[in-house]
């Protein structure tokens, strides 16, 4: 090793939110972080299509200087060990630009820290790299929004869950929350419908799949709504049918 | 009522997340709304400050056209009448802006449907006329990348309460999620507080004020926090200290 090997300091690892899916809703902090960035890296599918690539279009349109990517390719599998594997992978090449001094931005549908998959590269790298986070829009906030209905007022309780969860813990956020989210229904979505029965909760439902994107969906009487696996970016919002606002 | 009367359309009410206190974490969107509103309103203390008005300084340094102001003046008192007045007083003022045609852009702290005050504007206005929100970062995504540190991850569940929730609550709340999120502690902290030790989450806890602004303040040990009440915008976030994430 040179003694100029060491005097290089290593980048910085930041994660960046891009927001729930309309381009326009990507902040101006990640707008700048990604426009200057000599390395940004994403998760792409196996045709190496990335969703927060295409919602940061903008912020890429306007990069004028060569700019490393890091796709890091995710199986479409359930199994925890292939998707480690691939974050190991990913952690790795991320490493190798850090270690060479440069700043690598990692970007992140939504929030970078909320039910995001940045959690996995930051625990891999934190302890060796100096690490940052921009907040972003969650799908949640978006999910009101096109409602246009309040997701809480005054004391309304509220609570997140995912389609990750079991079917005792979904029925228990809907029995003891006012509003309660549902992330990530995709294939749990007939198993969140029945939830939504046995809570008696069916009414106070809405449902949304591509928040913001061209083919977004919304389904404000899900007891219409096709009892079957559906898209991975879709969640239900449950709130209160009558509120005391005032 | 002339003819002319009658053919101008009314004006949206767009209620607009401005973030939760960096100017660089406004969206583009925001950003191009409220550069071209002819009207802008926003929440605003006995001296005529707003927060939130200072949070978008770089749109309105862009606004190169006249644009009319109403600022609702809210009185610092937890009595919902004189809240409620105050509402009403706003939306009158800006239902006439509206029915001469102009659309008007309120400006929100964090999200606009998320535990925030356009909710009781938007129930004022929204039979009348035409109403859309766009959302923004909400202060507990905020509160997580400051404390570079995940909200939840995979199967964690996750709750909001806010400083208005009884001590049952706020016990039940701590109780039963893996992570918890506390808003508006202000005055409550002492309640917190207690509230933190009685179930056994002291250690899990991390106390924000003001983040993102000049005088952000972290605390991550909160038995060395003053036991007494603090600024409305702070919050206590709490998670599991073993997780497993793979």
């Amino acid at each position: 090793m040179s003694l100029l090997d060491n005097i290089v300091s290593t980048g910085r690892f930041i994660g960046v939110g891009v927001g729930p899916g309309d381009p326009e809703l990507i902040t101006l902090k990640a707008l700048r972080l990604i426009q200057r960035a000599e390395v940004v890296s994403y998760l792409a599918n196996a045709e190496g299509g990335s969703q927060a690539k295409t919602i940061a279009s903008e912020a890429f349109s306007g990069v004028t200087h060569g700019q490393n990517e890091i796709a890091i390719v995710m199986p479409m599998s359930t199994d925890r060990t292939l998707a480690n594997e691939a974050y190991d992978a990913g952690a790795n090449s991320i490493a190798d630009e850090l270690r060479q001094g440069k700043d690598v931005v990692f970007l992140c549908e939504g929030d970078p820290l909320f039910f995001g998959s940045f959690a996995y590269l930051l625990e891999r790298l934190e302890e060796e790299f100096k690490c940052q986070v921009v907040p972003g829009v969650s799908s949640i906030n978006a999910a009101s929004s096109a409602l246009n209905h309040p997701l809480t007022v005054l004391k309304e309780s509220f609570a997140v869950v995912s389609g990750r969860h079991s079917a005792a813990q979904i029925d228990t956020a809907l029995e003891h929350h006012d509003s309660v989210v549902i992330m990530k229904a995709g294939r749990a979505r007939p198993r969140i419908l029945m939830a939504l029965r046995k809570t008696n909760r069916m009414q106070d439902a809405q449902y949304l799949e591509y928040i913001g994107r061209e083919n977004e969906r919304i389904v404000k009487d899900v007891s219409t709504l096709e009892d079957k696996a559906g898209p991975y970016f879709s969640l239900f919002v449950v709130t209160k049918s009558e509120r005391g606002t005032r």
